[in-house]
């Protein structure tokens, strides 16, 4: 369970600095060289903490009414990663001397990144050296750097100087609309200094004016005597020692974060925690980081046999979200986790769809607290929707760290109505696979309800349809369309969905009123469902599929496949015009509205709708590949199931979007669990439980992974031949097999495999 | 023929800066107080020079492809206005001591403003002071001042000090997306002193490195003794003598502008021509700027009988017409002339369509400038279209001065397609108008090839129709639409009226060769008739009217009835999306589109038309009014086109859009002569020649106005009773009224009056 490179590549430095961060949902440090990259060479410093940020203004020169005046970006924190090695003089330079040896490895059993280095000097002397990392699990203010020091042919000084830095900006390129527009000065350091034991160092944010506090202490036993400098924004403590041939010398590094939106007194506490923690044997902390993910494993790991590197990849996106899941509430899963800066740290539609699922299904508990970040921003929701015109209800930003609307081009941002229902549909899943009634009465239901209540301003009726204009799909490359089927659709079940818990509620506890805790009123309750029955779904009966909206059938072709290459994604290359007047996508959006919600519809159209927009879909969205993979799976295709998902897979291990040094997707990541567990093995999650319709490509000779529902653990094998599923006791869960109600106990009950389940 | 206050309102300050701007195409400058406004009062201190700009990057949080990264903002230049009057020891405010009488004057005829005031000091001492301006339409760069000083009752010393400042700022509204979004620098004082008889000052814009000088003086006979001051970014001229009680005392400030776009080199240009200018008594220059206009009305004024607020609209739109138009061929008319910032002197599409007509119809010399400006920016017009993806033709920029496109939201920006057929337009009834075939050959066929050429990369085939998708029509309530009936009729005229010149290129030069000249091979000549034969046009057959866009019929229809005069403009009150996705028009489209073609267009239709929009249509935008003043009179209501037409005549003088403070509402001006001309009177240009069609409000006795047509001069006019054509000599000249032809001469044709002549 490793990811591994064994050569160094100067190409890849900012690449790899994020394929090997480490993070664990609170803080996430990028896997940078400790000695610093080398001169010219590409490389993004950056630690971050999960929800922690600042605010500043975004510029517009025409701004019309209700564009957010603000934005809201992820802080590049102090940067403690700064380790130099003096052997015998010189210094440690991997680009200087010789490599005999170079591996980086991010173990994820053990929970570490470990870079392990046999370097010759240019003076000759041989030296392995291992940096081992961890952001813990555990105690997630604490990220430590331990390194030994294993002299091979030479004795003499060691010194090292180990550095907390506060001078740090955020990254930023004007030119790229994924990424912040400009390196922004974004922190500024109010105290720092040491005690002779710990380097310290408090920062506040320019505009928001929150604090983050780090406190940094050395352990080595008495191999090193340390020294102290500290200066207005940096500290150092140099640890001098005298290295024997052949023995080896090692010290760790503890860093321990906290930030004033989490933690009463940063800079004490860290000062405090940082101590007790030293306190502790590292070799203690990496027993308690392995036993925290051997259950993580335990629970959630899909077992594929015959393709070690699925296998590599699957393992590797699991590890991802789980590195990037906020569980405190006030955060969530950002679109490239705590990898980088990408998409400045902002929350989307994409935590719901495409990562809780994951978590909802091995550790709902996870899922439950990204929900409560949901509920805990719903005011600022409700504030949105008056923003945008609408006197009741509300609707969820399309990216924010806080719940304030954060995108600057509402086209393809806060016109992105869905990302209501996508929430809601998070909610109603969260309730079919946990049973938590509690939580929906308590928080979910006030999300369902007001999220639920805009569609009501938002469309209208015409000729007993109820339509919903003026909005954009999850296809950025249809801006602002009327109808737009996925919305649709969603709204159609968002509302079910609602009414169907609303009265679940109303007979678990009769006591409730709905008038009086949600402000359902009858009359409201009746609008929901005359709207569910008829909303509008945009059909076209000459090509027998559904349209992505009113008019994007009439719409030009694209000719995709006439242009090279260097033309994709579309929009690095293009204007918005070219392609919004155009039949092109840049991901799944009617296709995916057939993958979350298919009742009554006919298999039939289901493929075509598949067919036409795979035809014309360039995929330049990350989001994109993994569904088409699903859906390749649910019209009985799995080879071309495997084939997208061998895309997914890679696309951050292969950098295939050319821009993960900005950051992992982590929407891929739950994408690539997807593609297994929803893909492959068909699992739908519906109010009555779960079905599944398993498949297997051939080139793959089984997989297999658990699964939580309603409290009981289920496990599913599929192999060329047979289905098996085993439940974790005797007590029967119903699972639907093939369209068949199988009752699964702990005797496993095996069936035949049915590979175009389908077709 | 003057414009007239006669109170000081320190709340109007700002808006009659505006509204008593002088201005000549070249220079404008605001009519800001000499003394200085008030502390604390509003007031927009402001002088320009026609297409004189500075550049600035464009800020986007999120860029996207092809966005324009630089605007083009005009320049406020050095500040000459300055004249401060100490009267024996009192220093001239007007809100000190007593106004015995006060009143503002712009005079039409003379082409002065003129600032009347008796005042007594504080202190007791009366003096009548004149303040009295000209731009001088004779010699464009000289602005004067000319100031007469009568002590009623007292007699002592005068002291004057005339200022000259280089301490410039441009005005900004970071939340107003129709000015600049900040108060920006953009200009630095190089140079500044003087010779002991001329102020001088050279200027340069801070990034497009272009250069303006200024030179002052003044002449006063014996009267003052003179003294300078100068620093680096101000020179002062201090006037100093003794008046007498009962004898007036008197001094003319010259002052002349040259910049490096138009005067090779710029400061000595300046000083030689301040100093020629002021050697002609000033009373010389007034009798050249009485002549110059006695020409000016005698071409162009419209006469009204019996409503006498309306003429003195009429007056002031031809007026402020004249001021505002370049006619160098590297300038335009800007949005607000020269007389504020609004729209940071962008032109757009508005001088061709609201703006060109008056002087096609009056001083055709100055309508081809205007289209000689297009000429010159046509290579900038092609690099546009292929920043937008077009691989061949032009498309004219929404907004810009230099032909660069300087729009940053391409929602109501760059989609704006139509400029290029608006623009074609212009070129086309240019030449009906003129029959100048030379202008055709030589620049105007480029222009309609390159532009018409665009259509056939924009749309595309359809069941045998020609489709236009993701465009934006002149309706900017309504965005990135397919079809806009607008640009579809457009285009279908662009193109055939292309064709129609093209073939007339080739039978009068037979020599020329269409496809070595033009590029135009017969394949696309093919293709431009084609496409012109077979465009989409939108049409609801319940309705019987004409769709705006595919869309726009099955949305929901804001209901403006219900809502406040709070809630309008609409684009300051509501996020674009609400009235995006709803039928509400902020101006005319489809009417418009029914005004510039209505060719073989039912009148019936024309009229259902009419009344849909107009019943949703808040006429949020100033090009608006005009409109449905001038389709109300074709359909046959005069007094409901009156009463549109009133509120365009008062739009300005009224200060009807709030924001006439930042400028006149230049499109508007033209629409108030149209009104009257291609409104009431229902003069169509075609190619076969002018029809007419008038109509007249019971409450207007009569109107008359001249018109040239192909080098002759043709007057029109139309009583309660008859209509009355008269030519210029004996040649005939066909004109067609209501449906027939008659041949006009100078024997004046009379014809009874058909008030309803479409119905």
């Amino acid at each position: 369970m490793k990811l591994t490179r064994t050569w160094l590549d100067l190409n890849e430095i900012a690449l790899r600095e994020t394929l090997f961060h480490v993070a664990n949902g609170y803080l996430g440090v990028r896997a940078c060289p400790e000695e610093g990259a080398p001169e010219g060479v590409h490389s993004i410093r950056g630690a971050y903490l999960n929800a922690f940020y600042d605010t500043y203004p975004i510029q517009y020169a025409e701004k019309l009414h209700g564009f957010p005046m603000e934005s809201e970006t992820i802080v590049n924190v102090a940067d403690v990663q700064g380790v130099k090695l003096f052997l015998g003089g010189e210094w440690f330079d991997p680009c200087a001397g010789t490599l005999n040896s170079f591996e980086q490895t991010l173990d994820m059993a053990a929970g570490q990144y470990i870079r392990h280095i046999v370097w010759r000097s240019p003076k000759g002397r041989e030296t392995e050296i291992t940096f081992r990392r961890m952001a813990s699990f555990v105690t997630k203010e604490l990220f430590t750097v331990h390194v030994t020091i294993l002299p091979k042919n030479w004795s003499g000084d060691i010194r090292i100087v180990s550095g907390q830095n506060g001078d740090i900006r955020n990254d930023g390129d004007p030119n790229d609309p994924r990424k912040a527009s400009e390196a922004k000065h974004v922190l500024r350091t109010v105290e720092s200094g040491n005690n002779e034991q710990h380097m310290y160092m408090q920062s506040e944010t320019i505009s928001s004016g929150h604090t983050v506090a780090c406190a940094v202490t050395h352990t080595s036993g008495d191999a090193f005597s340390l020294e102290f400098h500290s200066n207005p924004i940096e500290n150092t403590a140099t640890l001098s020692g005298r290295a024997k041939k052949g023995i080896e010398s090692s010290f760790v590094k503890w860093c321990v974060y906290t930030d004033s939106r989490r933690h009463p007194s940063t800079l004490s506490t860290a000062v405090q925690l940082v101590k007790s923690c030293a306190e502790t044997p590292i070799e203690t902390w990496y027993d308690k980081q392995r036993a925290f993910l051997n259950e993580f494993w335990g629970a959630s790991r899909v077992i594929l046999r015959g393709q070690p590197s699925l296998q590599a990849g699957v393992d590797y996106a699991a590890y991802t979200l789980l590195q990037s899941a906020g569980q405190d509430g006030i955060s969530s899963i950002a679109a490239k986790g705590l990898s980088g800066e990408g998409y400045e740290g902002h929350y989307f539609w994409d935590t719901e769809i495409y990562m809780l699922p994951f978590f909802l299904l091995t550790h709902p508990q996870t899922a439950r607290k990204l929900l409560e970040y949901r509920y805990a921003t719903l005011e600022a929701a409700k504030r949105h929707a008056r923003t945008l015109g609408h006197p009741t209800g509300a609707l969820y930003p399309w990216r924010t760290i806080t719940g304030n609307e954060c995108s600057s081009y509402f086209p393809s941002g806060s016109a992105q109505y869905h990302i209501n229902s996508d929430i809601a549909h998070a909610v109603c899943t969260y309730y079919f696979v946990t049973g938590d009634l509690e939580f929906i009465r308590d928080k979910g239901a006030d999300i369902l309800v007001e999220t639920a209540r805009l569609w009501l301003d938002v469309g209208h009726w015409l000729d007993g349809q109820y339509r919903i204009d003026g909005v954009t799909g999850p296809d950025e490359y249809t801006c602002l369309v009327n109808n737009n089927y996925y919305t649709n659709l969603s709204v159609k079940y968002h509302l079910q969905y609602t009414l169907y818990l609303c009265g679940l509620l109303q007979q678990v506890y009769p006591e409730l009123s709905l008038e009086k805790r949600y402000g359902l009123s009858d009359k409201e309750f009746k609008e929901f469902e005359n709207i569910s029955r008829n909303v509008y779904l945009p059909y076209d009966e000459t090509l027998g599929i559904y349209a992505q909206d009113d008019s994007f059938l009439s719409k030009q072709k694209m000719d995709l496949p006439s242009m090279s290459r260097e033309c994709f994604p579309l929009l690095l290359h293009y204007h918005p015009l070219v392609f919004y007047r155009q039949q092109v996508c840049k991901q799944a959006d009617a296709v995916l509205a057939h993958f979350l919600y298919e009742d009554g519809i006919d298999d039939a159209v289901i493929r075509r709708t598949y067919d036409y927009y795979e035809a014309i879909t360039t995929h330049d969205s990350s989001l994109s590949p993994c569904v088409f993979s699903m859906m390749a799976a649910r019209i009985g295709e799995p080879e071309k199931a495997l084939s997208y998902y061998m895309h997914s897979i890679h696309l951050d291990l292969e950098d295939k979007q050319g821009n993960t040094e900005d950051g992992i997707h982590a929407a891929n990541m739950g994408g690539s669990y997807m593609g297994i567990v929803f893909g492959f093995a068909g699992l739908r999650i519906r109010p009555d439980g779960l079905s599944l319709r398993p498949c297997i490509p051939h080139s793959i000779d089984s997989y297999a992974f658990p699964l939580r529902y309603r409290g009981r653990r289920i496990h599913l094998e599929v192999t060329q031949k047979t289905v098996t599923l085993q439940a974790d006791g005797p007590e029967p869960v119903n699972m639907t097999l093939y369209g068949m109600v199988y009752p699964v106990t702990d005797q496993a009950v095996s069936i035949p495999l049915d590979n175009h389940p389908s077709v």
